[in-house]
């Protein structure tokens, strides 16, 4: 017999804490302490129905995971579960108002016009995970802008009638050398979440990479490719590595193609920006007081499992037991790439987690500006696959990282902002405009195919500098979403 | 017998499209799927005339040359025809009260000025045709923000009581080393088109490079000419290549001195701003959908002739066709000018094509500095003759340009916004403030003749960082017009 | 028998002028001509009770030091003081308003926020005091500016489970490698002044310098430490050496660790946003005219006993008078650090003071990279301790200054703000926001210790050259308070 | 018999124009082409009383010099002309208001206060006059921030108690290491011109440079100096070599010290701030027209006569009619130091005219770091005194001049805003804030007298970049008034 809203309701205190979540009942008051997320954010829900705020940020599995079944109550009738009367904020009516008048989807451009669009319609909270980075944001910024810091050397008169940028990663042949790249919690941006991404992959040909935080779990996302689709696994190494290896195996049994070992994030950063939008929703409830505040944004949350303690003496391990490719993505500086490559690995992704991490580390570009001239000395370039994501916007960024030697780059944000604001049908504009800027792009540089593109046809001069370069990034700029101080109490 | 108005009224569809031109009718049917500017625009006057609109990007002899004559359908009795009352838009009603308060014309002191008058009184379709660069606009404005990075080391004390600051370019002598380079569609800012640059050009004797895109017909251009007045082509290169020839021995035939091949657009640019412009204008009509939308802006419609398959290995046909001096146009690295120097063409012009092409290609000045020492190390600094473009606003620039090395500077915008905002006049004392500003720099600079111009003049060393300047070019900063994200829908 | 408020009011002139401070009498008209701070403001308070004015800008003992005791008058009766009904200020309103909107401690998420909260809701003088610096305030910018030039270089797979950022400085253990360096008058900011942060200091397990110019006497300092908490002490060195040798033995003998020589700072600098402030203040009275304006802001007022003929022949003396480890604070060039080791101090502090004294002299860590090289060269690295100060904010500023060769650094300004706008708990979470990002930062830059901190990790490249770091420096640039020029009058 | 108002109102047409002048009647019809100033402004006051327009852009002596004795009329009763009832325009009557407003002078605090106190209170003909400088202002503003670009390495340790920054130029003992330039209209900012400034020199001990275009006359500035007051004279050279050499050899009699010739302004320079400043005060009588405008700002009116021919060769000229020490006012580059050392000048000026001549000439002080390393290699460093001026505005400015290697430093715009917003109170109190900031800074960088400045006190590193410095100048940039375009006409 099922559980009766009434009855849960009862079990509303710290002392005695019940929450439904997709018509089921769970006893989470042992949990609470433990809660990655806090307390505070469960109570808000206690006694009552949590799906909504849940749905987004825990992949489906996660209370089988986490809670022990014991406290796994059974079924609710939900409809003795009263609806609350959600007034609407007058934040909320703005937001409706903002997305009657979206722009529609064919006055965006290029990428950053998506970002301008997301801006506007997503929830603040959304919008504050996807765009936040760490500290400062000046990493997350520097990305975009360092390849600002890079001019072209064009040639002329060569026969671009043809133009040819399929290209192959790790094996597999794709239209464009961009990937999607794994980013979290798809599901804050749109209610499909990441299978949404899957289905644009498939339709322009280009790689997946699944992310250990999605939305949606591993298989659905698997599930949701078509045909030879190929699709990698990003990896946070969990502390138990008997899970870790449960995951690999279970992702190279379902035919994934190269296993992304995720090493630059033993602890999930600190995003301010996050954090300053999760307090002001649930601060209305909080007493002025000097407790420390846990609540340190989304991703912090269900990231409590990743192992700080994994070292390049753990990769044997990694190679014992899967047969698929293993690439470090977060490499940061030469030494490491060379380590990468004494180890066996087959690839290296020059990436700062978009910004996300830790604050002043280099763009992937200028660690991959530094990188290949050392191993063109040792004649080691090609003895690896070099990857860079991180502030690509268009496509001469991409031509840019290929011109100094990566095989590819993987690109994030920019599809999430599409998604979020326009579904699938923006995903799809996205990657078509990088593939018509792509066409343009290689027309102009005097390249008909990938393999023409080296580094004599850029100008890197003024890339170590970290200054200012001109003329300004005019979208670039205005899209971004300044960091604030703190806001003073409303005025009564 | 002549058709009527309503006649043509009938066929007003896809199904079956009349249109009038200059009293004309032609049925464009069959055409609207070829037409390179999408079938909308033409759709939009299906059974009216479309003179109006018609008429400053397509040149007078387009519909002869690119619509079968079996669809010409004849004279039309335009008094038939019914008259539209076009409603003035609210912006055009703005446009017009600006154009009444207009400065006049002795307020324009420089260059800027008359950009900051033209972005007040132009169409906003034709001020963003004219304005735009590729992507960003980061060349564009790099163009002229680089000459800000080049500083003088004057000589004192030398005699400067005559100054001639006449040369010569390509055998000519002029008055002063600038000529009046290629700009596309005339019309669109003044209804006179490129013949009143002519005109102008006679009167501060400069030459005039004409542009295969003009307005006004070749021929026109070439008649406006009077006396020795010297004139050259700009050719985009057709697919086609007996187009090509007839074209180049044509105007060989017709006295012009100079063949300047573009070889920087094998694909002309897309220009957001231009392609923004257009959206909003006819967006009105336009349901929300997903469908892809191939209005590029005015250029892009009017370009598919060109032959991206252009290549090195064609210039010895050009050399065979005809005698006049062959100039590679849009050269952007000394790899290309000593290639060139190799296959013997009488010159270059260092130019990313005002911008409007490939984003982040260098200045055509910092391409200069990169050039000639390379020449003189190998003395070969006067086998060629070597020209810049874009971003000249000051005799400054031109000064700059020649002590590194240059022959002469092509200056293209600045006097299409004078023509648009002043007509001839404002072209002419454009043209009369660069001399008076060039008498002034060369005594101040202490040379009183253009050959005593040379290298220990400038100071360039920081010029290829790319970094912002300083101090700010406060004029040419607030003239510029930024690039926008989309924009909300009106609120109703 | 104690002395009436009706008495006292008749010395109300600069022929005679008694004031009340603490409840006791001064005679001060002989005094009148010598007070640092000039007479003016002494006799606004003529034959009044000036104590609220006094309190926070004169340490305890200053009357005992520096008023003849003939002229001490001996107590007040003030049940017979007629207190003055002060009508609050406009200004003073408004502030009170804001301290009521006051964000909650727990939105402040970084040093920067407490700046930004501290501007807003303290006393307009009080801030102009704290936050101002010399001249143009550009030393004062670039010391945190400087730290963003300086970018990392971070190594991957290190086991970071177990983080150890203790760190032993002069000897002393403690938990993080920054101090509380001593900045004066502390009551201005909180009525409690040096001692709060004496006790966070104890909380943290860091170590605290004495400023000569506190508000609290050296000894209610000391005072204020608990078991065996560690304290050094900041010397301004007095004309008369009887007095200096006095403090610092006294310091010796009350436990003091470490004795800190001001070095840069002869004279104390003029702050012209502190003097602006202060001219607004009293400039109510002030009728046009010409004559020099004495008032240089409060430090000046305290401080014109500092000899500024200290020189290196007077370090022998000091090691003669104490066992203490002498620290020369304020050395600005590796020439000086040199002498420094061949005079055997045992520490030096790389200091411009704050940007408060001498403009455009350069930031500490700039300072430290010139240093270090160079003391490497000579193998002396390890022949004196290191500090840094100026501009520390966040924990990647620290651990870039420990990569390049600090002991540690001091941190002044951020604990003022969080101590006038938070009080204690304001300086509690200050630290331990910084002790949670020190952890996040050894973490992520790869480090489990402070010893694997080395320069490998930095890239600094872009550091000598004072040009704009990008991206721009959003929080730090917003909470800076930009200086203005003189402001007119209010309209009538 | 005086002429009467009512005869000369008669003549009041480009057919007989008679205007008034202190009171003396003059026949300047013939004189109109010729006049410098074009003839519109004279005919504005045709048949009238000119003198309040004609007073300060005029030397007493100009009418005699000029005008041929037989258009002298004669006296005029003044009594009988007609006063005109100058309305006062809205601008004017703001502007009174802002004066009544203004900061009391103790409330400038250094000398860019007085510049924003100046720019509002000053008329604007006259601001524009004295505060415009040549096209796009960059080098102008590059003057000062050149000396942001410059750090300091103070030394510590070093007794500074008595500080001595007397020094000597060409011989003469000065208070403070500058000297009051020549600038040229100095009644235009203060009914008594360029006399006030000689009293302020005189009390401050520092040279007076006397300009050719000043507003008073030479003999009526010499006749101000007192004592042993020494002066200097800046020479316009021109055409008619009789003439300066009458000129030069009266200021050697008279007891001028040093001759300083201008060699950076063979043509005056185009200043379109002071050019669009006139034209919005005479447009009002304009028809809207093309032909040229020949009012090119005030100085060019009166500067026809400079002889753009002078040359190296007519040093030896200058040599033989004077012992004089002679100076060249304008040198910009080594080459030119080493050829002024060669042919035997004791003195340069390395300057830009405060840029008002040659826009992207280099500042003064970029120059001297060129030029000083060079003579220190021949062991020239000794063979001439080198000055700089343009941008000073702090004593440290001045320091960093003195510790590349200059002899002294010019000032012109700080005294003439000080005096123009308060008369000589105002630059008496410039003078002063200069001294005491020179104590200070000479005390904090480590140096009690001006021979221990040297240059291992400057870290130049950034210099030759002409990149932005950081921070930002927040005065120096908020006093900066920024070039417009021109304006729109007035809404009916």
């Amino acid at each position: 017999m099922p559980l009766t809203g009434e009855e849960i309701a009862k079990h509303n205190s710290r002392e005695s804490c019940w929450v439904i979540v997709h018509g089921k009942a769970y006893d989470v008051t042992e949990f609470l302490p433990e809660h990655p997320g806090g307390p505070k954010i469960i109570l808000k829900y206690a006694g009552k129905d949590a799906t909504e705020e849940y749905e987004p940020i825990h992949p489906p599995d996660t209370l089988d995971k986490f809670l022990d079944h014991s406290k796994h109550l059974g079924e609710v009738d939900m409809s003795t579960v009263e609806k609350e009367e959600k007034e609407e904020s007058a934040e909320e009516i703005e937001r409706q108002e903002r997305i009657k008048r979206m722009p529609i989807l064919e006055q965006c451009y290029n990428l950053m016009d998506f970002e301008a669009v997301a801006r506007n319609v997503m929830k603040k909270t959304a919008w504050a995970y996807y765009s936040s980075g760490a500290d400062d944001e000046i990493t997350m910024r520097e990305n975009h802008s360092a390849f600002h810091k890079i001019w072209f050397r064009p040639r002329i008169l060569v026969d671009v009638e043809k133009i040819d940028f399929t290209t192959t990663m790790l094996g597999t042949k794709c239209d464009i050398p961009f990937y999607v790249t794994a980013t979290a919690l798809g599901k804050l941006g749109h209610h499909e979440g990441e299978v949404l991404l899957t289905r644009a992959a498939k339709k322009h040909n280009v790689v997946q990479m699944i992310p250990t935080l999605a939305s949606c779990s591993f298989d659905e996302i698997m599930d949701a490719a078509e045909g030879d689709q190929v699709q990698w696994m990003q990896l946070y190494v969990n502390k138990d590595r008997e899970i870790t290896k449960k995951i690999v195996q279970h992702a190279e049994k379902r035919g994934c193609k190269g296993l992304f070992i995720t090493v630059d994030a033993p602890q999930l950063g600190r995003r301010e920006k996050d954090m300053r939008s999760k307090f002001t929703d649930t601060g209305s409830n909080v007493q002025a007081g000097s407790q420390t505040d846990n609540s340190q944004g989304a991703a912090r949350a269900i990231s409590s499992f990743i192992d700080p303690s994994l070292s390049w003496k753990d990769i044997p391990w990694f190679q014992s037991i899967t047969k698929m490719p293993i690439i470090l993505k977060g490499v940061q500086r030469v030494e490491d790439v060379i380590r990468a490559i004494e180890v066996g690995v087959q690839g290296v992704v020059l990436s700062n987690h978009g910004g996300r991490q830790l604050d002043f580390a280099r763009s992937g570009i200028e660690v991959l500006a530094e990188v290949m001239p050392v191993l063109r000395e040792r004649g080691w370039e090609n003895r690896i696959e070099i990857f860079v994501d991180g502030g690509v916007r268009r496509a001469t960024d991409i031509i840019k990282a290929l011109c100094l030697g990566a095989k590819g780059v993987g690109i994030g944000r920019p599809f999430l902002y599409s998604m979020s604001a326009y579904g699938q049908p923006g995903v799809d504009r996205a990657m078509q405009l990088l593939k018509d800027e792509m066409e343009m792009g290689m027309r102009l540089i005097g390249c008909s195919s990938i393999d023409q593109l080296n580094p004599t046809l850029v100008d890197t001069r003024g890339l170590s500098m970290h200054t200012i370069s001109v003329p300004s990034d005019t979208l670039g700029l205005s899209v971004y979403d300044p960091l604030i101080s703190p806001k003073e109490k409303a005025k009564l």
